[in-house]
């Protein structure tokens, strides 16, 4: 028997473990197929900070979710044992220590054969989190939903940090350049070189301009075709969503992403050889009526629907 | 000569009187055409509480509104005499109570042959509206447009609260199954079968995600043409709107409608024999630019200019 | 060796368990000296709900406690073993019932001769608990620190909610009447009699305004002196201190307590013979910087430093 | 019969009719005691706006009031008949009109010997309401309580706005300057002699940091003693009191009075002959969690109890 | 060399000169081929104060901005010389004498033959620089977003103020009627004729509910065909868009344009001869994540890139 | 002639540059008595972030200030040459090099004998201030105004931080021990001696505790005695305040300081040889309606105006 979520007619919904969905708390990644694991970081940030409420703002939003999806008929915990394996012991006054610390308990964790799924946080997690998983699954292929590139060589002399992941992750080879995909990029930046440079290395690039006024559908087959049977990683960072759909982030850019459009673009994945996902740059200070931390909540969950095992109905 | 709302001109906008759109308030419901009625609670939310505050924070926005519907030339109080009939005098404490009071207090209003549009206020109130509504108007056709289907059972063992209205409307031969419409459905369930059974009851449902990106011109024409003349009730949830337009409210769900599509479907019900309407859920202490419960004065109005006998120029 | 706090060295605090105080969470009363538990509810309030909100929101903010109480010499957790046994499963749409569900669990955790301190919801889950208490310890002593007396006969016709909990209990038996102290009680009434009936029944009331500008050391040693060995509860309504202290609250009242004041009372109760306490009233909506439930946390954190076997250095 | 205010066993707290108390609206002065008369006005305010919204927040939150004082023992409603006259029609674009409207509205009101009790709006209304008091009675004594002492001849180049009526209204002979005191005053001034000329005038000033860490009994009967028969205006300016108290306000001041100080110096006032009381410059926008204007009700309240006529029991 | 916006990873965004895009400031309009300038008023508003604040937080969100546009190519800063000349010593209490300030003020910029980029402060300020603007450059074509057509002859007896300026510009002769653009109108009106009325002098006037669902390039275009090579004023009121987008403004309307709709409609204006523009209303009180300002700060950038000699890469 | 603050009669209060009391901005500090400098940080705190908005916000609160203070008599602007030298440039991506750039900034700065006033920015950069101003001073006495002793060896393994400064400052010999005031020390630690060995070092410790209501004119005599004609550097922390006076900071604790006892103290130090002084920890995420920032811009005041040479009317 899998874990289940608690329901919210055995305990009210502002009730109970602050847990994703409410799920039992596990201390050891055994038995688990997939596991939500919190990275509560943002001294990696550049403009506003408070993203290192963000894992317990999602854990806390998410206790909304029931287990099965009405609306593509997904039912994970059918599927997939799921538990919540708490937060990363960060160091929260050093980047570069936490980045270490990260990669050894993701290391640690990946011993078992499950799907991470993280809450940030800062993006900079995303870099030690892939180390690892190159670890155990080679270079993999990217689905990456951002408003920014995240290719800087480097922010303040600093190499790793939450705008220079993409391109570090590209250098160390843990990604297959190919199927890299960057969906939702925007704003404005530094050369014109901004976007052409990571184009050349065989990046996939969808500017969010390219996606206004029209579904996703088609643009998450186009994905999963091209990525195939690829292990793949998703990062999503909230502030592909515009701000209206996503207030509570440290570095929002307008004109961006809709929700129906992250639901269809996440829906699509479905059939994907997912081996990781992360959620990351939700900033509650600045999320003043919970919605973007709900947002994100449900984006993990819409991610855990497409992991590989997940029954549909 | 009918009641008139208060112009901008005459008193600045943040002063006079606090009913809806500075129309006169009345005592009793005789000569009236339509009446602006508040249900204050919320004991029967299931997530965040707040609801209470709803009607009078509806009609504080609603001080924004002027008489002429500039976009479809409805001129509502040309031809109706509308009022505020002010609040029910519900009980905090009991919920069952409270649904007792509301019935007997829209009994006697319904004695005068007018059209009750209802301030929530969490969704329990629609149950006694809607028994007070039939034993007017016998069994009647509905617009549902919500986030949740509200066809629960029971919840925490209770059988009449905001998430199970609707099934005992259903039971209790209140509605028209064959002209029930239920829009904006999305989110998660406890079980497959959500959805389906109400399908089965012969209820018409459009999940939101059918809905996206589109306008719902074509879906209201659609609704009126198989309502025909059944007298109809309107129940809209905000919640039905997405989170980036109504973020105050008690159970948000992401990747809803748009204000666009919310003014279409209203607009579109032009012509049907409405015979009452009610917007809940509106929870101010979430609502921090106001901009939820203005977006609910705005719905109001709306389902004012398509009441029968409202002229158009 | 007993439970000891997760320290903030050990894990960053915005980090961990959603405990009180990042405790160890229990499922099982037995082997504990103290437990908290969380009971929210809000159905029970009468102008601004939210409190339901209240037990999540006060454990996050305790997270900033650290075992040592510094000023006062106190270490709870050298000499109690204490969990935090997570929320009563109340029903949110029953208030009756939800009286019925607190005072079972209460009965079964006192099976165990811990002493339960309590993180409200509504000031309404002092009535069931005393009850438990009474049947465990007899009629006891009360400290009932709070803006409002809370002795109405009824509100809307109901017996049991956060206005009459104490009428009630006196009418049970569940009290000494000449060993209760009401401290802190200011506003506004119905009748000249509000406070009057209470003084005939024997109780002593301190209001707020005969406390102004001064130590409440004092009042401390009398309540300590005049209480003796009975049994005591303390009832601690956030609503007690002034809004500038707590304006994340029901009922706030202006001109109350300060938070010296109130620390100076709970630490003068030391060696009283407390068997139960509770923290209610907490309304997260209304507290928009955390400082109520920060507070909150605090006195409940106080409270347990003078409980009965806690070592002082 | 006195008008009463509408009881919170009635009809809930968050319902009814958003008058001051909920006691009736009156469209006539005729057959009134006292009357509450808002003037919702800001563009007489130098650094924050946002007083226009303070009337109907100060209504809102007076819907917490009873009737009864229970501290005091007055009972305001068996004595006097009081009811709410709404709000004068300022012109929001014109401060000169303004200003002139509220004088022919109050000369109009006076014409009953009523005692007006104004909400605010910023500070600048005073002084056309003393005018017209001026023309009823005379010139006054006043009790000016703000942390401003309003003593510019002009600002911006303008004679008339929240930083000048005081010496306008001394100008025109609308007060007995030896019998002004003006309470609370501190912050940061132009000159040395921000204070000093006024003293020359015969004003009685009591800067805040006098006042610190005391009570204000002595004080209030030092005025009234002082004051003796005359007939006395009460201004009241929210901003007297420190920001943790009332943080909703255009200028706060640092280090001001606390809402005990403010009770024991209205109370104080009792027996005094007042003709005309204000509370001003209450900002919702910057009043989170409505503290700031249910310090405001209680205020007018208190100055309501203290007004010729009011029994005490 | 042109002035340069100070870059990111020179001093962290949070950090630096309050000047739009961290942009030097200057005393001088000399050598300025592009000026920013506030005009920070907000006592020509009707409904919500707090515009006063704007150029501030417009400002303070503007550090987002890099200088190139990534989706447009366009480089503002490579063709021309722009600096911050800080704000106009608007008179916070005369509507009046601040209309002529402006106009004094814009008299002067204007010498330099440079266009003005307004950060607003509410809408009145338009006139006087439309004031400015027609005698250097005689009668303009307007391209004028805004959910409100402006045209009221007056409010409150004051011709001009925020709802008025359009129908003064066209009586003094600024405006060529023909060449005049009303984008984004909705919301209620007090007559059948509020928009009917414009379109007789010749105004485009589109609607907000005829471009719901659909992209804004094809209007755009045609506007700009239309006009020419006519000097344009472009007016943008912060409340076109929908609030979902823009919470943060005085005179709120639900389902409004979108921020990709607005970023085309600008866009789109590349190739005319633009000879100033405005952006209004944006009200920080009502603004509590900061994106409204922050959508501000990206529309007057991305008109800045549409102005005559930029050059695209 | 000295640098004066602009006039709030010369442009509106919100207008204006974002300095220190809208005082010229200068690059460099020659000609200067006194300085502001900024030090945008938060990468050394524990529990919430958002310091690094701390200068910006009290730079734009303090546009509320005047020249001359009118409860003491001080004129700094008559006796000293202030300016605002902007903020370090620090690297907010790393703890040590932030340390470093700090350093070198205020030795630089320090070349020029004036004193500089910072504004934080967490407390972590008082220890590199320190290590600039005892290369001038010399080992200087410290008044420590804070609700943590920050005397902690390592915070998570990290020996510079904001819990650390103090016992850093002291091993590397930049303090005079014996001339050490630690006052408004509360909350909860690790260790019972977590005060004590402190005091071992001779330092004076004056808990929040032993200063709950009453005045600290007497201590801040004592202190000033006992400091003498030695160098002295103060360092406010804002948390040493209530949080009712001040809910934005990082690490609240509830029973601190009032703002008069602040003043109190502050002004009580006049007459020592101050050598250098800042304000730090406020975090502007949490402080909604600005008031910790603007208490934050007055303590700022008040150190300037107790520094050497300040003449007083």
């Amino acid at each position: 028997m899998t874990n289940q979520p608690l329901g919210g007619n055995d305990l009210a919904r502002f009730s109970g473990p602050q847990t994703f969905m409410r799920l039992p708390e596990a201390t050891s990644p055994e038995g688990l197929d997939a596991a939500i694991i919190g990275v509560p970081m943002d001294i990696g940030t550049s403009w506003r900070s408070g993203a290192r409420m963000g894992p317990k703002q999602i854990r806390e939003q998410s206790a909304m979710l029931r287990p099965f999806n009405l609306q593509t008929g997904a039912a994970p915990f059918d599927g997939l044992n799921v538990a919540d394996l708490g937060d990363v012991a960060i160091n929260t006054f050093s980047l570069a220590e936490t980045i270490r610390t990260v990669s050894r308990s993701y290391d640690r964790i990946l011993r078992q054969p499950l799907v991470p799924l993280t809450l940030g946080g800062d993006h900079t997690l995303s870099l030690p989190v892939l180390r690892s998983i190159a670890r155990v699954h080679g270079p993999v292929a990217l689905v990456h939903v951002d408003a920014h590139a995240d290719v800087n060589d480097t922010m303040f002399g600093v190499r790793e940090c939450h705008g220079t992941w993409v391109r570090r992750a590209r250098e160390e080879g843990l990604l297959r350049p190919s199927k890299v995909w960057q969906i939702g990029l925007r704003g404005t930046g530094y050369t014109a070189e901004d976007f052409r440079e990571a184009a050349g290395w065989g990046f996939h690039i969808r500017q969010a301009q390219q996606l206004w006024h029209q579904p996703l559908k088609a643009l998450a087959r186009e994905i999963a075709d091209q990525i195939g049977d690829a292990p793949v990683y998703v990062s999503f960072d909230i502030d592909a969503l515009d701000p209206a759909f996503a207030p509570g982030t440290g570095t929002p850019e307008i004109a961006g992403l809709t929700t129906p459009q992250a639901l269809e673009l996440i829906r699509g994945l479905h059939g994907l050889r997912i081996v990781g996902a992360d959620l990351v740059e939700v900033s509650p200070p600045y999320d003043m009526a919970g919605t973007t931390a709900l947002t994100a909540a449900n984006i993990v969950y819409e991610m855990l629907c497409v992991l590989p095992g997940v029954p549909y109905r």
